[in-house]
């Protein structure tokens, strides 16, 4: 598909692109555009909105708003308010969101001057909040309907974005229940909406963070969540489909901010936005290092008299840095999950510190084994399966103690914590096994004076 | 809630905990149970499953096989069997499944005995495909009804899981097309299905891969995908709620991976098989670890010299280590999110090597400044700073390239990337550095002669 699309390009024949550009999906098209440079990209997607706008900015709106509003920016403001029109005004607000500031204003305004549609409004809730997120464009059918006149109702409305729940409103339009089109089937024509209505139902409201309501679809598998404002009216309605995006969006930051990037950050992001956002994070641990140098320098004497120790010490604190990088991602990601709760924080620490026990012995017996092949020292090698029994031990604690910490004072823990536990580890690591070489000197292998 | 439970099981006051666990809903039982300790957990579950089978059953769907499994070993095989029939066949499976071996076996007997449901069916299939997900109690369509008989096949039909896609099947069971309830109610009664059905439709096959189903569904923004046999005859459908936890567990798994923590660890998982499962990937970075420490031990000689080289070592290898994680994360989660492609892999190179070298020298300069401050050497330092961004170039580069080569020999890049790159990074951590010390070594400052 790429492959035709290159060379219909390059052979300059527009309409066979066309054709075949029509007769994709927009999750493909944007996986197109999203695979051609930049070049390339910019012409399909000109070819394509002359011809076909709606299906144009419907692959934007899969592409996601930031590539999307990328690839909109060239144009004049009057043609990018008609074109974002053809989609939903959720994802519309979502790609204006996203272009240059000035573009941005000048689009809303054209739009503004048209009644209806509702991508403006949206634009006034705040950023990751369900307001921001939903479809105002919701079907209602009002309370004092029968079932007969509710199938009448779906039969003539236009254009709704989903009817798989029917929500139901009072004469004020506040969310009184939820019903079926298939339920609407099994009763009698005549039989009040009331009676057939579950007035039990789930629903956001327009200022629930985003996360929260990705957390309720998913945990009550819902295929859509209503919201409302907080007169409890409904405005809008948001499908599980953008609950699906929001659910990758934060796997990805938690991946990330355990690695140390920003969220925003990508494959392609520009090199000098990635840099700016990578570096303040290894500046700290460029501290923190120093830090831990700080800590050796301490023990200048001890090492001068066994250099040996040198080559040992990294290890100490690189394992140490790898038991706590596993307990992390655990307890992280358990607390993402809603799996790790205050109640059972206390086996989870129990559980930690035993497998790190556990891991420090097993492996501190291998690196006595290995510390003798490499020096020929007993002592030595002693001394560095003791300091990593020590090491691994604090690094399951801490890589425990430290996110739930971090999580109670309301500081993201994955964001957080990664620094703390590398400090920790490599400091501890680095005193436990200089500190014992230097208690146990006099027993040690002495370097030969130079 | 949670305290409300404990409370009236203390009290022993059963009739009231089953009036309040019976409003609940099977999600938020399922989080009672995850929070509750072993022994509370089991009561409240007996109780529970004494007089509504149903929803405990349901509950423990929702907590998920592992654990749900788990509830269920102390109970008569007889008994389980009675009870996942109460549930969907695509959870009662995933629950017998995780189940102990002979108990799991005699379970499955018993069902076997009974004709339908398709529990036995399902287990039939490899694990981790559709297959085995799908749920086979699929309403389907003959493609001989009209608009208004299929209204009727839907009144009448009981107990199906849903009705928002409304897959039509010819005589031999072939998926043919795709229609809805609502375009049923918007055509004539005696128009002919197959003229208001989709024939264009995206299905998954039996043994198609789970990850690949969920892409499907998301990117497309389905609620559903039919799943069909090697014959194109449809035997089961996968909803959108499905796939949102395949989603989940697919982060969690590059989480995990990136940190060495095998998928199957959670934060309440047993000691024992926590440290099975954490324990390998230590043990393979002990080894390497001794590798480049038996690098560090080639460098004797000079380190003897100058013993301030030790104390700053660990910080080249460091950095290397932490600007490569970042690297790893972009790719990997750019691999995963299906960002990063072949046609843009050279683009992310040359992308993450820029970063690379930019990072590497405002953080050379930083660290220049500070192994003047900690030995008051300018040379040591300039030393320092140079090292720092030859590995810290190498780590952009093998960051990206390791997760690539390994994606192409087909191996999990998230899984073994970490132990080539921390391997790699503190080799060359040390080389880079020692090396420049050796060849520099009349310029430094000498360590006095002890």
């Amino acid at each position: 598909m790429l492959e035709s699309v290159r060379r219909l390009l390059r052979m300059g024949a527009a309409p066979n692109l066309l054709n075949l550009l029509q007769k994709q999906h927009p999750a493909d098209l944007a996986r197109v555009f999203s695979e051609l440079n930049d070049r390339d990209c910019h012409s399909v997607f000109n070819i394509l909105v002359e011809r076909n706008g709606k299906l144009a900015v419907e692959a934007l709106s899969e592409l996601g708003p930031e590539q999307g509003a990328g690839l909109l920016a060239d144009r004049p403001a009057d043609d990018i308010a008609r074109l974002v029109q053809e989609i939903p005004s959720d994802d519309a607000a979502a790609l204006i969101d996203n272009l240059p500031k000035e573009l941005s204003a000048s689009v809303l305004e054209l739009i503004r001057a048209k009644p209806g549609g509702g991508v403006s409004e949206l634009l006034d809730y705040e950023d990751k909040t369900a307001g921001r997120l939903m479809n105002p464009n919701v079907f209602a059918l009002p309370e004092d309907l029968t079932a007969g006149e509710a199938i009448t109702a779906i039969q003539t409305a236009r254009d709704v974005e989903m009817v798989f729940y029917l929500y139901v409103v009072d004469q004020r339009r506040h969310l009184v229940g939820v019903t079926s089109l298939r339920r609407l089937l099994l009763v009698a024509p005549d039989t009040p909406l009331k009676r057939i209505m579950t007035s039990e139902l789930y629903s956001a409201r327009v200022d629930t963070d985003q996360e929260e309501v990705a957390q309720r679809v998913a945990s009550y598998n819902l295929l859509a969540i209503p919201v409302v404002d907080p007169e409890n009216k409904l405005v809008g309605v948001i499908t599980v489909d953008d609950v699906i995006d929001i659910l990758k969006d934060e796997a990805t930051e938690d991946v990330f901010r355990l690695a140390g990037v920003s969220a925003e950050d990508g494959v392609l992001t520009a090199p000098r936005e990635s840099l700016k956002r990578r570096m303040p994070w290894l500046l700290v641990n460029l501290v923190t290092a120093f830090g831990a140098a700080w800590v050796v320098s301490r023990f200048e004497a001890t090492i001068t008299q066994v250099v040996a120790l040198s080559f040992l010490m990294p290890i100490v604190a690189g394992m140490g840095g790898n038991a706590a990088t596993q307990t992390l991602a655990v307890i992280v990601r358990g607390i993402a999950l809603g799996d790790l709760t205050w109640s059972n924080a206390r086996q989870a620490l129990v559980k930690e510190a035993l497998v790190g026990l556990g891991n420090g012995c097993a492996l501190g017996i291998v690196a006595t084994l290995g510390a003798w092949a490499l020096t020929g020292d007993w002592t030595l090698g002693a001394i560095l399966g003791a300091a990593m029994v020590i090491n691994m031990f604090i690094a399951a604690v801490a890589g425990t103690l430290i996110p739930l910490g971090l999580r109670a004072a309301n500081v993201d823990p994955a964001l957080a914590s990664s620094v703390f536990i590398t400090t920790l580890t490599d400091v501890f690591g680095f005193l436990s096994f200089l500190g014992l070489a230097t208690i146990f000197l006099r027993f040690l292998h002495m370097a030969p004076t130079p």
